[in-house]
């Protein structure tokens, strides 16, 4: 069978997510929606597609699935919305900003009897793959910490900062969902760091830039992420995970694998500069178990309570920078 | 303009090619020929594009270039028939076993004013390219010694080899071309060694499976080149190139780039096994070559006499392992 | 001036500093003092030099120097009765386990108008020693961020571990000076969790097995540190500094710098075992930094301040982890 | 029992052999010789040993052994008096730069039953150690190819070059010796290529500065060496062995394991720069072998035949190099 998408918002990811779409085979991109007419507009012609507004989306009977890739205030409406319908529905991360908002969105989806997956493009990336394949193979025993790095490049600009919920929603959920993934428990406390060194103009946002986290489980299982807005080498990736019998570590990636050497020394390339080009295969990944998971009926890879818990441990996190002290997550998911 | 091709062979490597052509914004994929009628229908259905026999892509109007990826022994007879008809040709190395034939072949190209690329991946390789940029950057100074590693994960099925031409012309033919490219500077001797070390097998067909040359050109400058027909950590690819004021060195590309680590070491996983991945980018980059050169009717990144000078060398160089001595390219090529 | 010393304590700590004290041309170790005698009589005879009591030492015209490298309870009294008799003190690390009985300790030291130096070895690694120049000499711009990963290959004995004062007061305290050293400003916060994932026998001595703990300064700089008494591949010794231009990191040390390569991947050897083995420069350093001291007249490169802080932070750790807060390292030394 | 050594020079490698001497437990440096005074003398004070003439060490009862490290000329000459006399003797490479007086001593060392051997300190690298070990544990199958790389930082004065033999003789020299060990099995023919290519006035000196050289065993077995006078990034020595199980490989030594990120990539300091730096520990290796064999009755670990055979290798090269042909070791060794 062929899954048949529409694609709601042509803007950057939704780019990426078409042309996954297209060089999947078993998927066809039939429709493209956006509020901007002209952005659908690009999008369609380069795709040889129809636009078609959501509401058209919503009632063709030619779509299967969706791709929700509009603003984050939307998101859970138009989960709900299409869910209801019976339209297979993948949504970018964040569902919403507020925990209260998603656990009603969830509970319509669940309602609907409705299929939910909600991006997480790092699980699908080909080198964090094999560390959790070698994980689950046994190659380092039972995991007892993870240790996670990301920073970005540069931080985005200030008006995506004051509507992103702030570094622990924007950019710490991934690796919340990482080490969820890694660790292969709940956490159950968390407790953060958080300032301000590469921009006050962050601080004037009410944001952070630079922020650590440590997160416990049930069992005593933890995990440090560490985060920066600005790492001027390149955007840094990095994953080890630590067990009884060994450790399993995920390099970053570069342009090219050379080495100059000279007086001054032996010197390779920055890193890889763009999160969209550091994870091209995962997010072609990620849309095939998407694809796949519908085909089949069976569950999908990530879901929307992944997307639920990985945004309670962002709020824990804030909370715990703010008040100084170690946070439940029941606390936020009381 | 978009350059409309026809693919002659639907092998291997020829399913290579249909895939660059295919993805590449300025190319469009028309007809397929192949010698075994169910391999033609095979990747026409797959393309949906025409089966054709190859006189009859040779009458299509509807095509301005052909891709020849039949046996070695009908290139240059291909290689004659298309551009007398004024179709750009990109074929597959070598043009012919014969450097006599080659040079019939070419003069036969010239006196049509044709355009003929010769297919040399590796140039087209990423890594590659970087040290070639930046030796022409100058960040090495002035190019010394060029040294190539190129190790195969298993030798060839016997009938391959029997028809190849052997290593020095189906497998280190990639590296002369390599060593010219770097060295910038024609090589005008060469010695080599030759001998079977890894299947009794391969001797019997007159051929070696572990060999080592030194190519010398006239200013001094000097590469060396490594071969085996086995390497059981994968297929191994690297060159290093030593310069007056410092060297560059690409390395080999693995499957995933994690490591893991245990009471035994630290293991990180075996090469790509395989040419086709290992070259994929390198596949799509050289296609591009080609269609921006018809598309702009400049000159082909490779020509017909890189082709030309490679088998020289490898000719050159099985003289030198049979005769245990200097052999001068010009011996080959008077 | 040659340095003359006495070593007090002739165990494992005690021979790694006699045979630096031997190879250093500015000093010479003149007599050795040991509760058991047979130890003291051991390295005695190996070096050729007298065994004395500690008193004898304490009344040794022939005697400058002293090093300490007895049980931890005998610590504070003996750099007290040396100071005041005007001889030059090294002092194995912690000076006491109680905060407080260090800081009588240190005024003492400043009654006396005293030389003391308490051991961190790890400040005088070639490597981290390349870290902190890098640093210094502001490659990385303004520090942000401090990275360390500590693992040992093994748990110490159990005996080791009650009298010890746990892991974040025998182990992480290296940690907590080599954080203070390169962040160049007081935490002024600590956050630690804590669990027991190696052996439950640990939990039975009321002390843990994995800890993370993260430090903040004032202006905001940041430290993790991730410690585990369990790290198959070796001890495991990492330290990485983000700063405002960039970042800059040490690598571990193997025992040799080979890499195996098969169809299981590429292998190198474990890390070096043992801490004597992988800090052996960095003991020597130690020491001729001490003599450098006292030859000179100058201040030593660590302090009795340098020991205090980091009990200090290592007593912080330890609340943080039992009352799941951040704690200010102000109520520790307030 | 102790070896007691007499030094015979006291120059830049003498001072290393004094030392590793005196740091061994075994033995115990009793004289010095140096035909400048002052040289012997500034040794024998530093050591608190005694200044003697040759001859004073060659009556000497209270000396078993001789270091020689005086000029090239004199080497052969010393080691027929001094094994005449049943003095142990280690020479360093060469015993002389004619193999027809080499091969003479070494029948005067026979004829006496002497005890000698010729300074091969690569041997002793520990990591070359750790390769050697490797493949006689079998971890690579049988050997098939040596790839060795050594590049010095810069070349020697003038004078030195004059009287060194060449560039085959006094740098390649160790890589014959190396490739020996490696591959198993004795070279029969080599090929090589040779230039100057770093500066013309090696070439007026009638030397090479860059050359490759091929080595091939009886049964097919083949290495490779590549080596220049001149590399900006430090003293570059690697090996590299294939086998027919997998390969294994050593990596250069650097002064610190750092690496340095920013915009510009990642940094890593350049090699060790100095030939005494990089084999520090095998010199004292190769001591220890020396003074095992001589206390115990042993083998040496190295022989007179193998600094015979390494010349002879050296030889066979420059005659390849000069006539352009495969030159076999038996009309070298004929």
């Amino acid at each position: 069978m062929t899954v048949k998408f529409g694609l709601l918002g042509a803007g950057r990811i939704g780019k990426v997510h078409a042309r996954a779409i297209r060089n999947n085979p078993d998927a066809e991109l039939v429709a493209v929606a956006d509020a901007i007419p002209a952005a659908a507009q690009s999008l369609a012609q380069g795709y040889g597609i129809a636009v078609r507004s959501i509401d058209e989306i919503a009632a063709s009977p030619d779509i299967d699935a969706v791709v929700i890739c509009t603003p984050t205030d939307t998101h859970a409406d138009l989960i709900e919305q299409f869910t209801a319908l019976g339209k297979a529905v993948f949504c970018e991360k964040p569902i919403d900003l507020s925990v209260e908002r998603v656990r009603r969105c969830l509970a319509a989806v669940q309602a609907n009897g409705g299929t939910l997956m909600v991006g997480f493009n790092r699980r699908f990336d080909p080198d964090f793959m094999a560390v959790k394949a070698a994980i689950d193979q046994g190659a380092i025993g039972e995991v007892e910490m993870v240790t996670i790095s990301s920073r970005d490049p540069g931080a985005p600009p200030a008006d995506y900062i004051k509507r992103s919920g702030g570094i622990f929603r924007d950019m710490t959920i991934h690796d919340f969902d990482m080490a969820r993934w890694l660790l292969g428990e709940e956490p159950e406390t968390v407790m953060a760091t958080a300032s301000v060194l590469t921009d006050p103009g962050i601080a004037d946002l009410g944001d952070y830039d630079s922020v650590n986290v440590l997160l416990r489980t049930a069992s005593g299982r933890q995990a440090v992420i560490t985060n920066s807005r600005r790492a001027t080498y390149g955007y840094d990736q990095r994953i080890e995970v630590l067990g009884s019998k060994g450790s399993v570590a995920a390099e970053n990636q570069r342009e090219a694998n050379i080495e100059i050497a000279n007086a001054q020394g032996f010197t390779r390339p920055p890193l890889l500069n763009f999160f969209m080009t550091r994870y091209t295969e995962a997010y072609a990944n990620e849309i095939a178990g998407f694809i796949g998971a519908v085909d089949n009926g069976t569950a999908t890879p990530t879901t929307g309570d992944d997307g639920l818990r990985a945004l309670a441990l962002a709020d824990a996190a804030l909370k715990s920078a703010q008040e100084g002290r170690a946070v439940k997550v029941s606390e936020i998911l009381a």
